[in-house]
């Protein structure tokens, strides 16, 4: 794919102007209460005004790659270790209904903008730029997620371990008037879904979106269903029928959908905002799909990835280039049929490079998987393969989708436990794979992201006692 | 194995006193504080005196079925819809450690007793008395837990529910003074767990067990390890050398391990007591091997089938016949070396018998697999293949052996999930999948059971919304 190269790097993704922000919109974007607004006047990263070590990366089509990881994209700005960044990250599935999700966010509209001519953002995916493998656009749809960044953390080498700290996560608020107070996200039963070929009421197979309100004021912690509608094709501005949810940021023609209103009455669905992506660029090609999660974590899509928790990465390239996307306000372990409810979000986060040289004797000594910290548990995360891009050579990216299993992610998982147990808590194999089997819960992470996962939690309490 | 059912309906189990029990016994095993114990009175089933409508089984040689469900079992007890029932249920890994959980008690005793002459209880598993297949002993070890019961409750018939409300579950305290106000239970990281094949460290492969402390006074709510050791060759008193832990029951001789005091130093496992084996008789065959769990229960090793939760059952035959086994002061998600902290306890269950008439529009309307409801959440139960016995014909019980898969166990949990939304939320098939998408977490019960398990939990507070 190396003939993709002059576009992952191009022009659109370089002229972002650090810290030459005006200090009155970032101001009004981080609001009274500190709430991230999309604001109009902030599409530029930068330093946020009075701060000395806060940035603030808006998402817009100067900020955002979709679809993708890349260890050749131009980060978006560059921090130190210890420096915090507010990151703005637009669903995907914001065109499911524009109405709601896109309409009048100016970030939101300079990335999904799609017209005759031209679109914000050109590629979508890891294919090739011409469609000539499946012809349904720029990158063919081969990931599909909107990621913002990517960060360079200035000292982050590979053998490293990037901490990062989620301070904050807020959703969008809705930019149009007509729905003042509210957040919005889209759930897809897709083809992609575990429940895809076991559909029992017709037609069959069909794919529906559900869209889902989220409340951005703070006073309810539960969403709730407003309609549905069955995907039916769509034609896209450039002329390309997509029968199938085959392409991220399809503008869906509401002309042409049945909105099934009163769906799912009276329940209320807990929210637990998170970013389904978060993670590093990898060393092992130049342009990476952004859907199967791998070493250097990425769409992990786990839930407890989100306020108050820190993750740490096995940095791969220089400056580590961290990028998030994929916000959910809410998901089930295992994210059964496709998606979460996909929505908008902004995170505030702080990145600590860890040293190679400093890791011995702590839970970092060795780490080369995506492990997240709670307060009060430790979270691994196992997959298929643990690193697919390594293990399954050259077709590696298209042969993981072949090759998903839990049964697989349940031996990564238990591998990982047993040496965070016997290198971060010194104990004997024998110990480990006692206490595993006596106080480790093992979950489903998803089955739908190609390279499945597993996770294994251990409450730090257990080793609390004397 | 049609020549194995006089023994299945042996006298020894038949000749329980119905409410013949001395007055003192039961209110002694009691206690003050209602913590049942281990009375040397107490060998036989019967009234709690001063009740009309509770119910004492003790362990014995008399009220237990090792390693097996059977259709033809004669009932310990018979009991009413309504009616409490008291429980022992007995670790089949006691000999593990014959000082600290069998020395002292007479239940205990009774069962476990070997000697060149005779076992007290002889049939372990479901294979042949005559051990023509490996030669390990009666009943092959096909099936290794020790079930108290069965209870037959008047007027459950095939079609109908039995619901199980666990009311209590209390550790038993160890008879032997020198361990006054412990209890005690075995963990086996055995051949057959999912780390077997996997092992880091030499030598390969072993089995080890690790010997655990619990208080029984309920003021510490954890585990502690007290020493491990290596499996090594054990010769029963029958003479039959074990090299590996393929019978269950057999006395460990202490003076041929080597006992590693001081593992696990510090860590505290937060207890969970439940009952591996709680579950009625199927009607597909005749003796049935104890360890793969099914839809009428049984192994399912799920710890939140613990005091304040109720399980709901498919009655496959008249009296339903529920027995309770593999008693656990707790275990994590997974069970992953093959056995949890194999404890001994005592529960208390209500039984109510719900008629087949009567469950339209209930959350028991056409239910044929072993559903958890607690304070919050209703947890269901899916597994490798729903009916093993149904599905895989006549060499079911050992095929289920090979087939075993996370993957199958987690179509079967979807699969009753969506069943569940449909039919007892009357959810569309749309809605029931978009909510599992987002509000359903999958976890793995357990990869060690042949018939392995996927759980799926949905939050009761879901529906309450207005």
């Amino acid at each position: 794919m190396s003939n993709d190269q002059e576009h992952v790097s191009d022009s659109g993704r370089r002229d972002f102007l650090k810290g030459a922000l005006a200090a009155g919109s970032v101001a009004a974007s981080l609001g009274a209460a500190g709430t991230p607004l999309a604001a109009a006047q902030t599409l530029q990263p930068g330093m946020v005004p009075g701060t000395k070590n806060h940035y603030y990366v808006p998402a817009s089509d100067k900020t955002v790659h979709w679809g993708y990881f890349s260890k050749s994209l131009k980060p978006v700005v560059q921090v130190n270790s210890g420096d915090f960044v507010t990151i703005e990250v637009l669903t995907h599935h914001a065109n499911d209904d524009a109405e709601r999700m896109i309409k009048g966010d100016p970030g939101a509209e300079s990335v999904f903008h799609w017209d005759k001519q031209r679109k914000g953002v050109d590629r979508r995916g890891a294919g090739p730029m011409k469609p000539t493998l499946f012809g349904r656009g720029a990158g063919e749809g081969l990931g599909v997620h909107i990621c913002t960044g990517p960060v360079h953390v200035r000292g982050a080498e590979p053998g490293d371990i990037l901490e990062v700290r989620i301070i904050d996560v807020r959703p969008r608020p809705g930019a149009n008037p007509r729905h003042k107070g509210k957040s919005f996200g889209s759930n897809a039963a897709a083809w992609w879904g575990f429940h895809y070929k076991e559909l029992l009421t017709d037609p069959k197979p069909r794919e529906v979106i559900t869209i889902y309100e989220v409340d951005t004021a703070g006073e309810k912690n539960w969403a709730k269903a407003v309609y549905n509608f069955r995907w039916t094709p769509q034609t896209d501005p450039f002329g390309v029928v997509h029968k199938i949810i085959d392409y991220p940021g399809v503008p869906v023609d509401h002309r042409t959908v049945q909105e099934n209103h009163g769906v799912l009455k009276n329940v209320r669905i807990p929210i637990r905002p998170h970013f389904g992506v978060l993670g590093l660029a990898p060393s092992e090609a130049d342009i990476v799909d952004s859907i199967p999660p791998n070493y250097v974590g990425g769409n992990i899509d786990d839930w407890r990835i989100g306020k108050g928790a820190t993750m740490y990465y096995p940095v791969a390239v220089p400056g580590a280039l961290l990028s998030a996307g994929d916000s959910h306000a809410t998901q089930g372990d295992s994210e059964l049929c496709g998606t979460a409810i996909e929505c908008s979000l902004t995170g505030t986060f702080q990145v600590i490079v860890r040293k190679r040289d400093t890791l011995a004797g702590t839970a970092l000594q060795g780490l080369n998987y995506p492990l997240l910290e709670t307060q009060d548990e430790w979270v691994l995360h196992g997959f298929s393969y643990a690193n697919y891009l390594k293990e399954l050579g050259p077709k590696a990216q298209s042969e993981i989708y072949s090759k998903s299993s839990v049964d697989l992610a349940m031996k990564d998982a238990f591998r990982k436990m047993r040496d965070f147990l016997m290198t971060t808590k010194g104990l004997t194999e024998d110990e480990a794979i006692s206490l595993m089997s006596v106080a480790v819960d093992f979950g489903i992470t998803q089955v739908v992201d190609g390279n499945w996962g597993v996770h294994a939690i251990i409450r730090k309490s257990i080793f609390a006692g004397g």
